[in-house]
C-alpha cells in the first residue's frame, strides 16, 4: 500500500467533530445527547432565504462564475458598507463557505516554511489549513484570567522572523466570544504596518457582539488596506452553514489574481447556495433583532448557571455564541469522551468541544469550548447533567 | 505589499475560462458567442432532481457530515454496483464537486517533491491542484496521430523514480474522448502493482461511451483495489455542475483516515447539493437514454463537420463530450483569442479552449479542444464560423 501524505497525517483531527462516533453510540442507547460542541445554530433560516429556495426556476443548475455571481457579490458589498466596510464587488470573491476562504488565502499567501502567528486558543481549522499549506503556526496564548484578551504585543513581535509572513485574528472571537478594542486592534495595525505582513481576519461572527461593544474591522485600520485578507461566511448569522457561502475580500490585486487560479481549479462554488445567500442579505431587521436577543439572553443564561456551578469558571463572552470555560477536571478530552461513553444522567449527557484542540501545544487540559446554539431549556438541562457530571467523574480534579 | 505565494504564482490560469473577459468584450458589443471551450452542457437538469429542490422541507439549512449524507452515499453505493463497481457506503466520501476530490486525493497522498504520471492531453486542473499540493506531473503525450491511445506503458516505465506515487487517468477522457482499452487497462494495473502506486482514476464520464465500447472502470482491475483512487461527479452526467456534489471513492482505510481530515477541516459538502444529488441517482432511463443520444448524435455531426473543414482534423472520440482537434493554424492560443476580440462572421463567433493548456510542457500549438454541449443547429453555425474564420486567420499555416 503506497503511504499518505506526511500532511495529512499532520493534519489534527477536528475537536468539534473528533467524538462524533461516542455521541452516535450513545445516542443508539438511546441517550439523549445536548450537542454543545458545534457551532450548528437551531436558529430557523430566514423565511426570505427558504423562499428564494422553493422559487428558483432554472432548469439547467450550470456553474457559476469562479469567483461568484456578479449580483450576489454586488449585494454583499452593500452588506459590507453598513459596517463601514469600504469594499466594493471588484473586492469579492465568493467561496465555498469561509472554511475555502480561509483556505485559499493561506494557499495564496503562505509558501511551505513560512510561518503565521495566530492568538490562541484559535479556531482550530486554521491551524489544519496551515499544515495544508505547509506553513507553521506561532502562538500566543491569551489566558482565561485575563478574559482571552489579546496578549501584549510585544509577545507577538517576538516571535517575528525573516519566514514570518501575516498574523491570523477571529474577531469576535471563536472560542472565546472575545471581541478586540480599538486599542488592541491599532496595536496590532501597527505591528502589520512595521513587518509588511498579512493580516488574515475573520469577522464571521460580527452581527454577535453583545453590550454594545463597538465592532472594529480589519478594514477600519487606515493604512493597512492592501495587506488586509478579510474571511466571511452567512452560515452564521443567516443560520444556513450548510448552503457553503463565504467570502475572501481583498484589496490586494495581486493576491487577487492569485486566489483566482484556486477558484478556476475548483471550477465555482455552489449555484444554489448563492440563490439563498443573495436573498438572505435582505432578511428583515426583525429577524436579525430577534436572533440578537436571543443568544444574549442564552449567553446570559449559559454563563449565569456555568458559573454557579462549584469549581467552574467563565469570562462574560463580548461577541460570538461560544464561551471557553474552566472545569474542575484533569483533562477535558478524557472528561469530554467520558461523557459521551460512560455517563448519562436521566437518560441524557453533554458534548462538548474540548479545548485542546483549540490550542496548538496542547495546553489548558481543563478547558472546554461551549456553544450556545440551544434553546434555554435546553441550556438548562445541560447545565443540570453537566453539575452532576462533574460531581462524579472520576478525574475531578478541583 | 506582502508577497504571495509561489505555489499561488506557478498555478495555470484555467484554459477553459481564462479567454472568458474577451468573450464578454464580444459579447458586449453584440456578438453572439458560440461556447464550444467548457464542459457545461445545455441540457435539462432532470425533473426528479429540480423536483427535490422545489420540495426542500427543512427549516435549518444546517452542516452535514463531513463525508456526506448518509442517504446519499448508500444510493451512490447502488449506483456504482450497476457499473459492477464493488463499493460499499463506507468507501464513499462526498466532495464539493469532482474537483475537490481531485484536490484531497493529491493532498491526502502526495508530499511536496512527489510526482504523479499522467498521460496528456489532461484536464487542466490536474496540475493546478498538483501544484498545489507542491508536486510534480511527469507527463507521457499521447498523440493525435496515433488517435490519443495510451502511449507505451514502457514510457511510463521510464518516468518512474524514487517520488513516483501514483497514475493519474482520466477514463472517458477529458479532452480527447479516448476510452481506455482492458489490455491498456492491464498494463496500467500491472505498472500499479509492480511499484505499489496510488492510481487516480477520473471517471465522472462514464453514462457517456459510444459504440458500445466498453468502460473499464479503474476498480474492475484485480489485485490493486487498495491503491485505487476513484474521482466521480454527478455533474456532468445529471448536467448539474453548479450544485459541487463530487465523490473520493477508496477501499483503503488508513487513505480514507487521511482524507477525512480535510473534510473535516472545510465541515461539510453542500447541503442542497446533496439533497439535488440524491435524488438525481433515480432519473429514469428514458432521460439517460436521450441525453446519450443527442451527445452521439452531436458528437457524430461535429467530428463530421470538422473533417470536412480544410486542414481540419478530428480523431472520433469514443466517450464523454469533448475532442481534440488539430487546426491550420500558427498557434492555438492566439487564434482562439483573435476568434474573440477581432473576428466576426454575420455577428457571431467561436470560443474554443487552446489544447495547450491541456499539456504541461505547452507541445501542440495547433490543437484547440471542443465540447459538444451545444445543440446541432448551434454546433452547424460554429463550423460554419470555424470555417469562415480559418479562411481570413492571419496566422493560418497548412
Amino acid at each position: 500500500m503506497p503511504k499518505t501524505s506526511q500532511r495529512g497525517q499532520l493534519m489534527p483531527e477536528s475537536p468539534i467533530r473528533k467524538l462524533v462516533p461516542l455521541a452516535d453510540k450513545a445516542k443508539s442507547k438511546g441517550i439523549k445527547v445536548y450537542h454543545l460542541n458545534i457551532g450548528q445554530p437551531d436558529i430557523q433560516t430566514p423565511k426570505v432565504a427558504l423562499n428564494a429556495l422553493h422559487t428558483i426556476d432554472r432548469k439547467i443548475l450550470e456553474y457559476s462564475p469562479s469567483d461568484g455571481i456578479k449580483s450576489l457579490k454586488s449585494k454583499l458589498a452593500d452588506y459590507y458598507h453598513r459596517f463601514n466596510i469600504d469594499v466594493d464587488e471588484n473586492d469579492i470573491i465568493v467561496t465555498t463557505g469561509g472554511s475555502e476562504a480561509v483556505n485559499f488565502a493561506f494557499m495564496s499567501c503562505l509558501d511551505p516554511g513560512d510561518e503565521i502567528i495566530v492568538p490562541e486558543p484559535a479556531y482550530a481549522n486554521y491551524t489544519a489549513f496551515a499544515i495544508a499549506a505547509g506553513a507553521t503556526i506561532k502562538s500566543v496564548v491569551s489566558t482565561i484570567e485575563e478574559g482571552f484578551a489579546l496578549p501584549s504585543i510585544e509577545r507577538f513581535e517576538d516571535l517575528i522572523t525573516p519566514r514570518t509572513k501575516g498574523i491570523m485574528i477571529c474577531n469576535p472571537n471563536n472560542p472565546t466570544g472575545y471581541l478586540y478594542t480599538q486599542s488592541e486592534m491599532n496595536q496590532i495595525k501597527d505591528l502589520v504596518k512595521k513587518y509588511d505582513l498579512y493580516l488574515f481576519s475573520d469577522e464571521v461572527y460580527r452581527e454577535f457582539c453583545y453590550n454594545n461593544t463597538p465592532y472594529i474591522s480589519a478594514f477600519h485600520l487606515k493604512g493597512i488596506e492592501e495587506n488586509v485578507v478579510l474571511i466571511d461566511s452567512v452560515s452564521k448569522r443567516y443560520s444556513e452553514c450548510g448552503i457553503r457561502i463565504g467570502t475572501l475580500v481583498t484589496k490586494n490585486k495581486e493576491l487577487k489574481n492569485n486566489v483566482m487560479k484556486f477558484c478556476q481549479a475548483r471550477l465555482s462554488p455552489p449555484l444554489l447556495g448563492q440563490i439563498v445567500a443573495e436573498a438572505s442579505i435582505d432578511t428583515p431587521e426583525d429577524y436579525m433583532r430577534e436572533v440578537y436577543n436571543k443568544y444574549l439572553e442564552r449567553r446570559n443564561f449559559l454563563i449565569d448557571g456555568l458559573n454557579k456551578i462549584p469549581g467552574v469558571y467563565s469570562p462574560i463572552p463580548m461577541g460570538a455564541f461560544y464561551t471557553v470555560a474552566k472545569l474542575p477536571i484533569d483533562d477535558a478530552d478524557k472528561f469530554c469522551a467520558w461523557l459521551l461513553s460512560e455517563y448519562e444522567y436521566e437518560g441524557k449527557t453533554v458534548m462538548m468541544a474540548p479545548a485542546s484542540g483549540f490550542y496548538t501545544n496542547g495546553a489548558r487540559k481543563n478547558e472546554v469550548r461551549i456553544a450556545y446554539v440551544l434553546d434555554k431549556e435546553d441550556l438548562k438541562q445541560a447545565l443540570i447533567v453537566l453539575k452532576n457530571a462533574l460531581e462524579v467523574y472520576p478525574g475531578r480534579k478541583d
